[in-house]
């Protein structure tokens, strides 16, 4: 059998080990070649292909459930589920998604982008299925990375309490999240991986005995046969700390030996209760590249399969703003020995991998674990430090109640940089970072940034550091900047709440926000081309608004457009509206950004123009909500 | 000493456990004879007399910094803090706190009122200490049910794997959250609790010994000499698992032994990194009703001393909004075995005590834990049953991404209850439930209500339950209803997305939701006697909104206000001017609500006043912002 030939993972039933050896090396290289391709993630499936495998020799996929964390290590469960024929469309706009999705296939049980999720939702399952009396069985496959983030360990915590809820929780612990991992659980498990069970009862046991004041060197028979006794019974299980938290722990078993883990998993469908299958993997399994580099292959962009060497791209592009935030951050904290950046294992995505580097005692990483992270950072901010949050938009809505509670309410002076805010692109609806404004507008004491550009960016930075009177955000966008030039150093701070006008004309004003600073620039062209002549903003502030700027000029032009990257429900466009009600401007207001749907996977590009967010659009839009296509000397027409 | 001497905690410093022992009796009287009067929390802080006192004596607090979790615990430290003299004002307008505020008072180093944050904020507060080359003592006190919330569990990790920072972790473990703890941890600590640490190591040793099949009942001396020597070696460790995460575990110690705490804390002290102590401790001490019903005072109002019993109220009160709300889904879980209640650890609270009662089977309480019930939640509603999550608004603030990861983004119907919605009083900004419609409506597939009164609450039960495209949340306030008639059964579902128009009037359009409603007629009466007539809707979804009843109105009338209980940034209010902008209906719009600012504690009525939010005042806000007072035939005084 093939691996194009199994379109149902129950036609692994009755396979040999043999056999699904040869399709394991068929699913690493469709994996490869995919990824190498079209780009994707690519250590974290490769590890746990045999996992995979074996797992669902031993399930009936047509009843069991499984629950894989995260997401981005089930591309060999989408390669033995129906979607090998599309896997080429991997991440691309209408393709394969990158994570797993309910409406994707029968398959994914249940979705996932996050992590540290599986636990929960696979105990809700098996919950279910005992209160409607039915009998299947439910999987959860965990990455010890996400085993640090504190709901999985409140899901263990309750399904160790159930001693009669069936429940497989499958570990795979690759020893790495992205980054290595951070904390007294990761370390834990490594001492397990490095002591296989029976060696480290054994070597335990014998040091023991000989560190007994009467026994010394030499066993009597009585003694050693003492001792083979003991060894089932007194010394420390490995594992205990989950057997001691209810579970069955079971493991560490080699994820790379098929035989083993099939029986392994099959002893633990036997057990009553919770068990956890400690499996040992290796990230990037299969492929040398990415087994000596784990963090550099998590996920990849298209590549040369024989060197692992990236796709030369066509044009030199500027640099990513995660990198020019690691710099500028850097920087600021050589100067300023109070300044710790701080993040929850995404040294490299967010830049902090700068940081890191050159000022190790000022960075933090405090493994999965954003809400820690924020918490963390309001007890540096109270006793004198200026912490730098550094969270994607979207993770950090994990810590809003940290953000309210913590951080806010006591007006303490943390700085949140939010990166990846906006559309992300190919991670698709989990990682879009579409609600930080909302949600960060209406707590109270918070101030909101979003640079134009990356120069812009690095004059936030220092505004953040320098803003000691509370809390204080920056979000900027996924990706590249747009090739403003960059300073060195000597960033000039920027008013708190104050805006920056970039053209002036009476018939609209745009408020661009952040990203949409040069989009709305371009709309004005294009509206100027018809005869409409715009005043931009770069609002840089969502809060507080800069209303002495902005209310004179919305009641002199009468007409508003609001351009944000985000969600327009509660938005920034949502903060200018009331702003204008608030004062009794009576203008008409046009909100553009991000409605209420969610964004599929597919390339920013694509997703703007799905939205109607690309300038030409959005003219468009202006000249035909304020019916002002009269006014025009062109056609629109012509402009596109 | 008098406890009213003291001022600053230091000097507790060099009195005698005798004179600690008379320092804690006028702690549990003070703090007795002032909850009786203005009730507030009660076992918590009288189970942690002792401790505090013991603490505080090997600590300096003019540089040691100590972080409690929760705060409501805290009532002792503030006895001893400088705040005796004002307790009589706890909880009061004005008065002191019942949480902790770092406004308060130069000893409360660390605000907190949600559970579970204390250890991440006490590793900042470390950390700080080290990078700034400083040398003071940090301890965070947290409850064994705080330790089940994940926050806490990610901060454990964390300092377990810095084996170089001094931390103190003190475990108040009375064996409640609220209620009784769920889950593994807590029991795990019950049973350390349950076997003193020698007396666990000998019996389970002689245990085992006697099954091994070589030994049977008797020992040789050889043996028996072997047994006495491995008690200190492969025994299972009590605080293994904490030890396994790198803290340096010490306990259990008895919470009420002043000698040995003290000895315990100092012996502590002199630990280099990350260690724990267990502190039992029993909730209610020294107040006998309370010791043998700690769950009936946790918290209380007003009672009688010598008999425990509430005082009787001046006047019959409708039933609270949680009973109703326990009632109902009671009574529809009867009818429907796929409904399941679950709460964190809020049985009594949310009014589920009455569903757990009754249908046992169909509750689940998780602990601490709002993140993993919610997804959990998820998982049954994947599984086809209909969960119903009943957590405060301002808890469920916790579980945010959850809610648009594993629920909205997935589109599962799962239905959110969310009781103390909008300002809840005495609890203070920790405890507003201002937040949820802003952080909810921006969310994709979420429809949000909210009745005008418990008899409303009841149909919008139905409705939610009988809802099954996709998650679906109703707010309520907390306290009693306003009186409404309710019904036993048959609750008519109401229609999603539509609004109820109450009164009729040409001048303004009041758009009132949940809790607003019957103010908004009363504004409306108001407005009546000074010649101005009001349309009055209750708006019943604030997403989605009516706008086929409420645009025409809103174009037809000119002048809208609307009015909530909750942030006005992103808010109800926020959600009606979008929709009007969008519909690009030219009104006036005003909304009421709360704006930009923390409530702090006061009565709800007090709040309300202090926010302008009492009828006559908004009938005065409408008459000044609209300029309507020519169009009055009488004065507003008149009316006031």
């Amino acid at each position: 059998m093939h691996l194009s030939d199994v379109t149902h993972p129950n036609q692994l039933h009755g396979l040999s080990v043999h056999q699904l050896e040869q399709i394991a090396r068929q699913i690493r290289e469709k994996h490869l070649e995919t990824v190498a391709t079209s780009g994707g993630h690519l250590g974290p499936g490769l590890g746990v292909v045999e996992l995979t495998l074996a797992l669902y020799q031993t399930l009936d996929l047509d009843h069991d459930k499984v629950v894989w964390d995260v997401g981005h290590q089930a591309y060999p469960h989408k390669l033995i589920t129906g979607r090998y024929n599309d896997f080429h469309t991997l991440r691309q706009k209408d393709g394969v998604a990158g994570y797993l999705k309910l409406s994707e296939s029968p398959f994914d049980h249940f979705g996932a982008g996050h992590a540290s999720t599986s636990i929960s939702a696979a105990l809700g399952m098996a919950l279910a299925r005992d209160l409607q009396g039915d009998d299947f069985k439910v999987a959860a496959i965990i990455g010890d990375g996400a085993l640090t983030g504190g709901m999985a360990l409140e899901a263990i915590n309750h399904a160790g309490h159930l001693p009669n809820t069936r429940l497989l929780v499958v570990l795979n612990d690759n020893e790495m999240s992205i980054s290595p991992n951070v904390g007294a659980i990761p370390r834990y498990l490594n001492k397990m991986r490095l002591s296989p069970p029976m060696q480290f009862l054994t070597d335990n046991l014998e040091e023991q005995f000989k560190h007994l004041p009467f026994v010394g060197d030499s066993l009597t028979p009585e003694l050693s046969r003492v001792k083979e006794g003991m060894k089932r019974l007194a010394v420390p299980k490995v594992g205990a700390v989950f057997e001691e938290l209810g579970f069955t722990y079971m493991g560490p078993v080699d994820g790379h030996n098929l035989a083993e883990l099939i029986n392994t998993f099959n002893e633990a469908h036997k057990i009553e209760g919770p068990v956890l299958v400690h499996v040992a993997t290796v990230k990037g399994k299969g492929y040398a590249i990415a087994e000596e580099d784990q963090v550099g292959y998590h996920a990849q962009n298209p590549f040369d399969l024989a060197t692992g060497k990236a796709k030369p791209s066509n044009k030199p592009k500027p640099p990513k703003y995660a990198k020019v935030f690691g710099n500028t951050l850097t920087k600021i904290a050589e100067d300023n020995p109070k300044v710790v950046g701080i993040t929850a294992a995404m040294a490299t995505g967010t830049g902090l991998d700068i940081l890191a580097k050159k000022l190790p005692k000022q960075y933090i990483d405090v493994g999965i674990a954003e809400q820690h992270a924020v918490t963390l950072a309001a007890g540096l901010a109270a006793e004198g430090m200026r912490p730098v949050a550094a969270i994607y938009s979207t993770f950090l809505q994990r810590a809003f109640d940290q953000i309210i509670h913590d951080v806010c309410i006591q007006k303490l002076p943390v700085f949140f940089c939010l990166d990846r805010a906006g559309i992300v692109g190919a991670d698709g609806p989990t990682h879009q970072g579409m609600y930080d404004i909302a949600y960060l507008r209406s707590i109270p004491n918070m101030v909101l940034m979003a640079p134009k550009d990356e120069a812009e960016l690095q004059r936030m930075m220092v505004t953040g550091i320098n803003y000691t009177a509370g809390p204080i955000a920056v979000r900027y966008p996924r990706g590249n900047g747009v090739g403003a030039p960059l300073m060195e150093e000597g960033w000039e701070p920027l008013p708190i709440g104050k805006a920056e006008r970039l053209r002036s004309g009476d018939d609209v004003l745009i408020l661009g926000y952040g990203s949409m600073v040069y989009p709305a620039m371009q709309t004005a062209e294009i509206l100027s081309e018809h005869g409409i002549q715009a005043t931009v903003v770069n609002a840089r502030f969502a809060k507080p608004i800069d209303e002495e700027l902005i209310l004179p000029l919305a009641k002199q032009i009468g007409r508003v457009v609001t351009m944000e990257e985000g969600c327009t429900i509660g938005g920034f466009g949502s903060g200018v509206a009331e702003a204008l009600l608030d004062a009794q401007v009576p203008a008409q207001v046009v909100r553009l950004g991000v409605p209420d749907v969610l964004v599929d996977h597919a390339t920013p590009d694509q997703s703007k123009a799905t939205l109607g967010l690309t300038p030409s659009q959005m003219a468009s839009t202006i000249l035909e909500k304020f019916q002002m296509a009269e006014l025009s000397t062109n056609t629109l027409q012509k402009a596109q």
